[in-house]
């Protein structure tokens, strides 16, 4: 019997076993059933915006421009492009006047109050515009819309991280259909992005040179590069925690998504739905999760290097994994890489 | 609007959001729909041993005395107490000769063969003797047989860690519904034990005691204690990850299992079963995960204190969690640990 192989992160010290024996091929995760989420009255959609706190920021398309402009008291807007509103049920709530005038946040060495932002950004009025369907304009004002408010957060003083990321169908924990986003700002910068930082630091140190900048150059030449455009690259991460997991990364060095051009953004938004869609279709719309990795200190660092990470939701997390923190994977991500470049090899067919 | 509370764990730098506004009542969890596993023919059930493996220990039962054996090339034995086989899908495989001659495990910084052992412990010759309904004696042989394995794997040189769980229900990963746990044995030693038992390390270093020692004496006498006997207490951790959650500890500190005394075991057998009638009869049995922590070392260590920890499974770990590391709980442990307390009040009336 070959042994599996442990392959441990580019950065973390974050081990997964790739399963050989008992290896899966995608298609083994293919959906059968759906899970729908009961949607009689979608409190995203357009005309139910009364169901909702007011927006914080709009964006509205007038004479082929967009507009920004926000809800005021007792006034909705219903002719929105995208739309960003405070969690009804946020986890982080901002500071009272209290706070803002100098109450310490972190109480004690293992106790703080959960301050910051919880918002939701409504992507389309369109109620599954996901990104995989998206039209590239409408993708492009959902980042830019997570750009304006990333730049108004990181003027915060009591907001050390942003964390922009998708929950997409239940399974993967979204309790709304219609498309849409989260973006939860922390008064700490939290431990997976600190130990990121860390880790890029000492490399960076050692070597003077990027190490993500090295992963991009690397994966790009081998057997898990999925797509490419003139700015990004996807490729399956050589130690994948989750089966088809796959990552974006941008090939220009930059620590943040503030000071993308347009050009950069339109290609973001192009490489994203390409990849979604080669995954929509492989696995029948599968649930997936993708989360932001940035550094979103405004002045650019040299050490760090932002990126998106998607992780399809195919397998559960049991006793192993919780009570070690080591990961099984069925899916070699060289399968997984090969499967999605055939996928989108057939989409543009 | 009150702010949620972030609380980090005793000795990880973990942090968890407990959602005060967001807030839901234990029996929010009960499970209405049960997923079954399909068992026509359960490989784990006396009379079917030849679908499984030839078992590595056995149990039986003869004159009122347990004896020790195993099956022997094409000999199944039938009539066994409790079982330990190799898992037919192992994630971790034993060592060829050729690498017992010293070929290297750890081939690169990033790379390693999964050397180690992956086994499966039938508990019950009864398919539905779950931990939460068992026999405390049945309970007890369970444990011995964990504690003999403990000791085969500690001898061998390519074991640094042996990781031992259960995965209990379909949503918390368990693919046969017998009552079964497992034993992994790892070459390395797990990220999560190595921060536990760094942190532990510290804490001796500054203070001269045990921290879980310290733990125990403080959670006893507090909201979140939930039973106690003899020589264990349950309790809901101050910063619990998982709604839910609870530990199981001793009180006389040792590092590992290995030492127990015939009382301790038996009174872990007892208050483990309490406990898990406890969520059961509460939450109508809903899935959980559990796994042991421990030092393997056979030599006794004075920093770190064996315990276990289990975690129902009635959340998602969505998008925040995973880009962040820091997890959501909208049960507050007090309120775990009363609704556990009350639940076994019923049981014991």
């Amino acid at each position: 019997m070959p042994h599996n192989e442990l392959r441990k992160d580019y950065l973390l010290d974050r081990w997964v076993v790739i399963a050989v024996e008992r290896a899966r091929r995608p298609t083994d995760f293919v959906k059968k059933e759906k899970t729908t989420v009961k949607a009689d009255l979608c409190p995203l959609c357009p005309g139910n915006e009364h169901m909702t706190p007011p927006a914080i920021l709009i964006y509205k398309e007038a004479n082929g421009r967009i507009e920004k402009t926000k809800d005021e008291d007792g006034i909705r807007y219903s002719d929105w492009t995208v739309r960003c509103i405070p969690n009804l049920y946020p986890a982080f709530t901002p500071p009272t006047t209290k706070e803002k005038m100098g109450e310490k946040i972190f109480k004690r060495r293992n106790y703080a109050l959960a301050l910051g932002h919880h918002e939701v950004l409504v992507e389309s009025p369109n109620h599954d515009e996901h990104p995989s369907e998206a039209r590239i304009s409408q993708l492009v004002h959902v980042i830019n819309a997570y750009i304006d408010r990333l730049k108004w957060f990181s003027t915060k003083p009591y907001v050390r991280y942003v964390s922009i990321f998708r929950n997409h169908g239940y399974e993967a924990g979204a309790s709304l259909s219609h498309a849409h986003g989260q973006i939860i700002a922390t008064p700490m910068i939290p431990r997976l992005v600190k130990e990121e930082l860390k880790a890029s630091m000492k490399y960076w140190r050692q070597k003077g040179e990027c190490v993500f900048c090295q992963i991009i150059n690397e994966e790009r030449q081998g057997p898990r590069v999925i797509a490419e455009n003139s700015d990004y690259v996807a490729f399956a991460p050589y130690a994948s925690v989750h089966p088809m997991e796959f990552w974006l990364m941008p090939k220009r060095h930059r620590s943040s998504m503030l000071l993308l051009t347009e050009a950069e953004i339109e290609n973001f938004a192009k490489i994203l739905k390409t990849c979604l869609s080669g995954l929509k279709i492989l696995l029948n719309d599968p649930p997936y999760n993708y989360g932001f990795h940035m550094d979103i200190r405004e002045k650019s660092t040299q050490h760090y290097h932002w990126h998106l990470e998607v992780y399809p939701k195919l397998a559960v997390w049991a006793g192993f994994e919780k009570n070690t923190g080591i990961y099984i994977n069925t899916v070699q991500p060289e399968k997984a890489a090969e499967s999605l470049r055939e996928a989108i090899q057939n989409l543009k067919a």
